[in-house]
């Protein structure tokens, strides 16, 4: 299936109706990116007005997710679609609650660059996260970029990366305990970085559940809680 | 909307499809809660074989996740089901997320039981982990009971419950953080329940959400992103 896919309906209402919901879907995962983006700025420069001004953006992020949502009953409502464009939605409206819910972890982040701005920063720990945050911005861009060309072998990547940062998230945690066992003043510093981590380790999960649901939109295989192995033979063999 | 709403169709055999999504649903649901009870017990009980029995029981709940998405497909393409149908269809695919994440923060939690084992006890956070545990808990128990009966003001009250835990959570935190500053030996072993009560957290957070779900489903009103004077208007007026 290609993005060409969705103009074979008889209705050129039904067709623009997907259209739309893309477009809205890709619009919600931008803001979203550009919010974990600038969480991590707000972090490492310590901007503190950036930081509020990514929590009060949240509420935009909220908004999308029940717009698309609503359009998308009304879809499954009016249109009864089937096959590939069931798929579809079902994908969006499962992607959109990690969309929204990545929306959160940077609002969070954004309130623990807001805390360091206020209580001093941390000793420790603003490499990894900057290392760690741009994976994870990558992560998210590579996705919505793999469900605008419907290109799951692109989503297969994005799910394999998460796993390297998932051993990068634990060497930085393992480090910065080390660190604070060493020198215990700054305990409360260096907690608020070891949770921005976990908030960036989280975003990454979010990020490969959407790759999920994208290979499941595009070739129509359910590959949660499934080995690469298994994955790579489903995308290999007939779609 | 009550539960026997779902007898009204024609088919019989429609009738039996949900009433089947509906019976698996709280099937998967039963084993989540007690997933998540048998971690906290590992946790408290310092039970190594009980974490790892937990921790092997989490694929069962995937598959059974795999299983009613395919279910819900399948009704979805062949009985292009409207109003309150297609609301409990979408409300369930919402709300088996939610299910398996919890079932994932359990995990995660007898992974930190097990570690405790081996690593020595903490010398603090206990009497927190047993309490909030315990509250979330009877947030599961009380949605799925709720989705049994269809009660959307029962789903109301597990919402308000979250903000209680989220309060505990906060305090619970701050407590173990002084604790580890005033005696930082135990750094590693503290931070372990710390990462347990994020987990539980984060379980009143899914079952907060399942209950939103439920109220969308008997009420036809997206509660998400909305505040308790909104919504306790939307459950007083008009369904």
């Amino acid at each position: 299936m290609n993005k060409e896919d969705y103009g074979h309906h008889i209705s050129q209402q039904f067709n623009a109706e997907l259209e739309e919901v893309r477009t809205r879907f890709l619009a919600m995962g931008g803001l979203v990116e550009k919010q974990v983006g600038d969480a991590i700025h707000a972090l490492l420069d310590a901007d503190s007005a950036l930081a509020v001004a990514v929590m009060d953006n949240d509420q935009k992020i909220n908004l999308m997710e029940t717009r698309i949502d609503e359009e998308l009953v009304r879809i499954l409502a009016r249109r009864q679609p089937a096959a590939s464009d069931l798929r579809m939605i079902i994908a969006v409206s499962k992607s959109i609650t990690d969309l929204e819910r990545i929306g959160d972890e940077a609002a969070k982040i954004a309130r623990y660059a807001k805390a360091l701005c206020e209580e001093g920063e941390s000793p420790r720990g603003y490499v990894e996260t900057r290392h760690i945050g741009n994976q994870v911005r990558l992560m998210i861009h590579e996705t919505l970029d793999a469900f605008a060309r419907m290109d799951a072998d692109q989503a297969f990547k994005v799910m394999r990366e998460d796993s390297n940062i998932d051993v990068e998230y634990k060497t930085a945690t393992r480090a910065l305990m080390t660190y604070m066992m060493e020198d215990p003043r700054y305990i409360t510093r260096v907690l608020n970085v070891l949770w921005v981590l976990r908030c960036l380790e989280r975003i990454g999960d979010h990020a490969r559940n959407i790759s999920e649901q994208l290979i499941y939109m595009v070739k129509g295989a359910d590959v949660r809680h499934t080995s690469y192995e298994v994955i790579e033979k489903k995308l290999s063999g007939s779609a």
